[in-house]
């Protein structure tokens, strides 16, 4: 059973146990472009108290230097090398983990921000924002010639997403020997403009349906996104504790590293999900209404 | 095990059992715009011996009107009523089974064929081939307007597909009660410009993903399909046959409607996959190498 956390002590006594903290983003310190109330001031409480404080986010769209832009725009303290998105997570398991050969190339399904991790990492690709693939034109499978070095097909969530892409990467998965089929993230959905809409893990599923196998996940829940972590930071995953909104997504991925938990109630798991007769299986170690109420360490 | 047909009396024997032939089209009758050898004097041969010849395709891109301009294209003989398509079915299901209410609409992730049955079956509908839907700029769910009267999404083979459609889909399927969700077919490919393409069941992929739910199936091998020939034509399942080029959607079709079922090799089905250890759990009752085999009998 979870901890529900609601008194100062509760909170100083959270901050005892834990030395890195890392935080979902979206759910978690914002929604959308509305920051959730005293999100900077506990992100202020854990710097001043030498607390480690990483940002791992599925967000594929954007790189970790973009996805700075979104911080310093609603005022919140993060450097570059704090934060991990899927896109670089997918970049550097390309580069470092598979070490796919210099010659090449990636065929991206998503958006500027993973082609810039892909660019970052000294990988080649094509795809992606090109506009030649940004079309609603038929596709024609005889007049489309097969690059032969394309090994690894990406896919992240792409709101430009056609059949023209999907069907040259279908043709990359199936007749280019070994190749790769990834996915930044699998979230089926993602909140944006007051509701949800179809999210990462919907974009690469025509791609899963159409050659019955599951890609490579890169994001949260996956290990992936914490085996990029582990080759960069210094952490001890017993005084490590996983801040989010999403039992299956952030809950998850804490657990299956082997770190605390804390679930927050102000993005997308409701308390019916956590308590009562249908509650999930995915339990967290802790659980608070929002990150906001650890500001009252701070008073 | 299935019966290998070889020898004029092996056909003759098939003809003398069955009254009615259901055909399978691509990679039965013909290979996108060239005939299979001998097919068209098998059907002669067929009708001559009075036999009832159908046509039963997972094609939801085309209405029977203009699938029986494909036949005419290529000499084949064939009249609307002969010919069962997942378009024409979907829209049948909708108006006849579940008897949509007349102030309700259908939204539509499919291409013109899929529009005109919708039409001829008296059904309002919005999406499909509408040029504000056949985008690839971003979508903007707050600008989005729901329409409560959208009672159905049904996904079909669409090319056009974007993240648009996909969006407004999926609010209906969340946001308005009842909604029903609906796939013309679940094929995970099909054969075009001389490779295999993603199949309408890879366009109704992401719904079914970001939803967590399957679509109700139309097309083979779903028994709807057999339903709605029922509801047209006098046959007897013991006197029919189903012929097909693909296990897992023609062959399971017939099973699932108690029809014998012919397997072709013209088609998807290579010979290793009905023989050897790695064999389908699909057999059919027979298998011979294509239609055009049959054609002995005329000579």
């Amino acid at each position: 059973m979870s901890a529900r956390l609601s008194s100062n002590a509760d909170y100083e006594s959270l901050l005892d146990k834990y030395d890195t903290w890392m935080f979902d983003c979206d759910g978690v310190l914002w929604h959308g472009d509305r920051l959730i109330e005293g999100a900077v001031q506990v992100l202020d409480i854990l710097r001043r108290r030498n607390k480690k404080v990483l940002f791992v986010t599925n967000n594929a769209t954007k790189s970790r230097k973009s996805y700075k832009g979104k911080f310093d725009q609603l005022g919140v303290e993060a450097h570059v090398d704090e934060i991990y998105g899927s896109a670089y997570a997918a970049a550097v398991y390309i580069s470092s983990v598979v070490k796919l050969p210099k010659e090449k190339k990636v065929y991206v399904i998503g958006m500027k921000g993973l082609e810039e991790e892909l660019h970052d990492e000294g990988l080649s690709f094509l795809g992606g924002t090109d506009p030649a693939d940004s079309t609603v034109e038929p596709f024609s499978l005889a007049d489309f010639t097969l690059d032969p070095d394309v090994g690894a097909v990406v896919c992240g969530l792409d709101t430009a997403i056609n059949y023209t892409k999907l069907s040259k990467a279908f043709q990359y998965l199936t007749r280019n020997p070994g190749c790769l089929f990834l996915a930044t993230n699998e979230d089926s959905t993602y909140p944006a403009g007051g509701g949800l809409l179809p999210g990462a893990g919907a974009i690469s599923a025509p791609l899963r349906y159409a050659l019955g196998k599951d890609p490579i996940a890169i994001g949260k829940p996956a290990s992936t996104m914490l085996d990029c972590i582990k080759a960069k930071v210094d952490y001890d995953p017993k005084r490590t504790i996983m801040v989010g909104d999403r039992l299956n997504t952030d809950i998850l991925f804490g657990q299956n590293g082997g770190l605390a938990t804390l679930l927050v109630l102000t993005g997308i798991t409701t308390e019916a999900e956590i308590t009562g007769p249908n509650a999930s299986s995915i339990v967290p170690d802790y659980v608070t209404a929002s990150i906001g109420d650890l500001r009252v360490l701070g008073e």
